[in-house]
This record gives structure tokens, C-alpha cells and sequence, in this order.
């Protein structure tokens, strides 16, 4: 089944990185991989176009089926491949309502990021004070996922006992912030969570391959 | 079972509007039902920080169960009474796929919207230039949808046949777009759907109460 799949995707974008690990978790690997760089060429180059109008990756296909969204491909692919690999969406009412409740407030935490912030916003258009303001509402989002996490317990993961969708989608956000120097000081069980999670085979076998080449992150978020 | 569940809610709000239209469809009526107005003293009020530690609306409780993302609560609510009302997630791969993958465009959509764009930017930050370009991405967008539109045919839902989640959590969006003077002219396929879903039961039932009051909307959009 696997064969008939076709992932474009760029190294370190989160969204990508969301289905990637879905398809390790549903056992799909031998999926057609094809890594592409974030030049405007190869981005905006036919290939992703005869797939995804929007001209951006993650791009992909099962068959004649296209799924771009990653949160849509995720649950697409949970969907199809329910009873193969790990059972993304738990059984209990309760589970499933957490997890249903941090997959959408994990987007509103990815628009928090706030290291994008050069890369949608035109030169002209940049603000230190839109920063700063970013950078606290940012500050403000990591402290309610730090209560979340205090809430469910050392160990756990962001639905309770099971890993889910809920992570599959938030975890690159979380490894990302801390690629860019947020401090697992100052946010110990994101750090937590972050340590626990990047040994699971799924998100190891996906790592973004550029920080393997260069395993130094960034300092942007060191002030968070 | 609807009279276990609560709901706060803002008249006009898309968030709020998508629960809505999806408790309709799952004949959840007689639900608690609590119009908040947009004032900060209703909508940072205690009652809402007891469910929503966001400070936000919707906020949604079923017993002791609280989902208060939008999408998270439609999910929520399609998964707990799957054989109630309306079935919202088609079975066939192929619709299942379109409807995910619009359901998840649709957040791009609403992204795009721009009319809040006073209410998320403060004074200082407001920018001409960042307000044409946002028009633009927005026009870009909205081709988008009448290309969809028109793929999928006259008189269809946006994933085919059936009404499903996709239209739940995208019609809203629509509908404020028109009640803030786009176009039907210069999008016609958009102004067909609208013209479809607004006469749906679980859509009247759901309007919001202040564009019933006052069913002049405003011109905000019509450059568009």
C-alpha cells in the first residue's frame, strides 16, 4: 500500500514532519519519499503544483487521493489504516475528547511560533513591537502547555496514557521551539515531554535530516 | 443527552457558529445555550474561565467532559453520537478525503478573512500595505473556492454528495464573507453554495441572532 504513496516535504517544517511520523506510526514506510529544498524553485516547481494547488509542501497521495493539510493527511491516514500500526485515536470518551481538544489548540501553539515571523512578513512590514507582543503571547501559550502537561503527569502523553494524533501533530512544534533555544529550564515539562518523545522509533526515523547534519539549533527563542 | 451539555457563545462568531450547526445536525437540541456578548466583561468573565482557560468562546462542556476547540468539538460530537442526526463523515475513501482536506483548507480560509483584522492588531501596528496585501491573499484564496466549487459541481456540499463536517465548519465562514459584502458577482460559485446551505434547517436554526435584528451587513469586503 505503501507504494502507492508520494510524500513531497521539506526538512524542519512541522507540517511535514506531522505526517511523516503518522506514516511510521501506521507502518507505511516505502512510501515514495522525496525530500525537496525550500528554494522558491523547487517549491513552487511543477511537481508540487501537479499535486497541491497551494504550491507548498507537505503534498501527498495515495492512489488517485490527494490529502495536502497535514492535520487532513494525519487524519486520513488513521482513518484508512485504522486497525495497522498504532491506533492513533483512543477508545475513551474522555481520551478522545483531549485529544481532540490539544490537536486544535496545538495549532493555535504553532502559530505562536513566532520564528517564521520574517518569512510571512515583508521587510517593510516588520515590527519591534509585533515581536515583542508575539514573543509574549508566545510566552503565555508555552505556560498553559507546561499546566497541560503538569496536569497529566510526568511520563505521560498530551491525551493521557496513549500517544495519539494529538501528539503526532504537536510534537514538531515542540521540537522545534526548542531547536531555536527555548530553555528546558524555564519550561520543564515541555523539556520533559521533548526528551521523552524524541526516542520514540516514529519520531527518530523522521528527524528533520538538516539538524542531524548540524545538530546546533538556534538562539532565537532563548528570551521566551 | 443535549441537556448535559453547555455551551457559551458569541452571535456572529465563526467558531462558535461551526458547534453550533453541528449540535443542529446532531439533533443535540435543548442544550444550555449562553449568548455572551463580545464585552470583556462577558467574555473574560469567570463563567467562561471555569470551562475555557483560554478566555475564549466557544467554550463546550458535556458532563464533565470540555471540548472548547471548534473543530475539536465537531469531531467530538460526530464521534460520540455517530448513529444521531446527521452522519457528518462520509464512508466512501474518496469523499472522506476531500472532506478532510477542505476541512482543513477552510482554517486558511477563515485566516484570511481580514475583517478582525482591527480587532487582532493594535492601533500602532496597523499597516496599509499588510491590509491590501491580506486583500490579496484573500482574493487568491477565494479563487481557490470557486475552482473547488465548480470541480465539484452545482448544487453540491464541498466534499460531494452529502453534507459533512467540511460544510459544518466552512459554511460559516462563507456566510460572513456575503454579511460583509463580497460579491456574489464576482464570485459566483461561492454565492451558490450560500445561497444553498442558508436555507438548511440546522443553518437557520443557528443564524446569528444579531444579523437577524439587523439584516443590513457592511461593505468591508466588497473591493474584494
Amino acid at each position: 500500500m505503501a507504494k502507492s504513496m508520494t510524500l513531497l516535504w521539506g526538512s524542519g517544517s512541522p507540517p511535514c514532519w506531522r505526517v511523516m511520523i503518522a506514516l511510521e506510526e501506521k507502518k507505511l514506510q516505502g512510501y515514495n519519499s522525496r525530500l525537496l529544498s525550500f528554494d522558491k524553485e523547487e517549491i513552487k516547481s511543477q511537481e508540487v503544483f501537479n499535486i497541491n494547488p497551494r504550491g507548498q509542501v507537505p503534498s501527498f497521495k495515495h492512489g488517485d487521493v490527494i490529502v495536502n493539510e497535514s492535520y487532513a493527511a494525519c487524519f486520513y491516514l488513521e482513518s484508512q489504516f485504522k486497525s495497522q500500526g498504532t491506533k492513533l485515536i483512543p477508545d475513551s470518551t474522555e481520551e478522545q475528547a483531549l485529544m481532540y481538544q490539544r490537536m486544535f489548540e496545538g495549532l493555535t501553539f504553532y502559530d505562536k511560533l513566532i520564528i517564521f515571523y520574517e518569512y510571512y512578513v515583508p521587510e517593510g512590514e516588520r515590527l519591534a513591537s509585533a515581536v515583542k507582543r508575539r514573543k509574549e503571547a508566545l510566552s503565555t501559550e508555552l505556560k498553559l502547555w507546561e499546566g497541560y502537561l503538569h496536569k497529566t503527569g510526568s511520563g505521560s502523553n498530551l491525551a493521557g496514557k496513549s500517544f495519539t494524533l494529538a501528539d503526532v501533530v504537536v510534537f514538531p512544534t515542540v521540537a522545534t521551539l526548542f531547536r531555536f533555544g527555548l530553555s528546558e529550564k524555564r519550561y520543564p515539562r515541555l523539556g520533559e515531554y521533548y526528551a521523552l518523545l524524541r526516542e520514540r522509533p516514529s519520531v527518530k526515523a523522521s528527524w528533520p535530516p538538516h539538524w542531524l547534519q548540524n545538530t546546533k539549533g538556534q538562539d532565537t527563542l532563548n528570551d521566551v
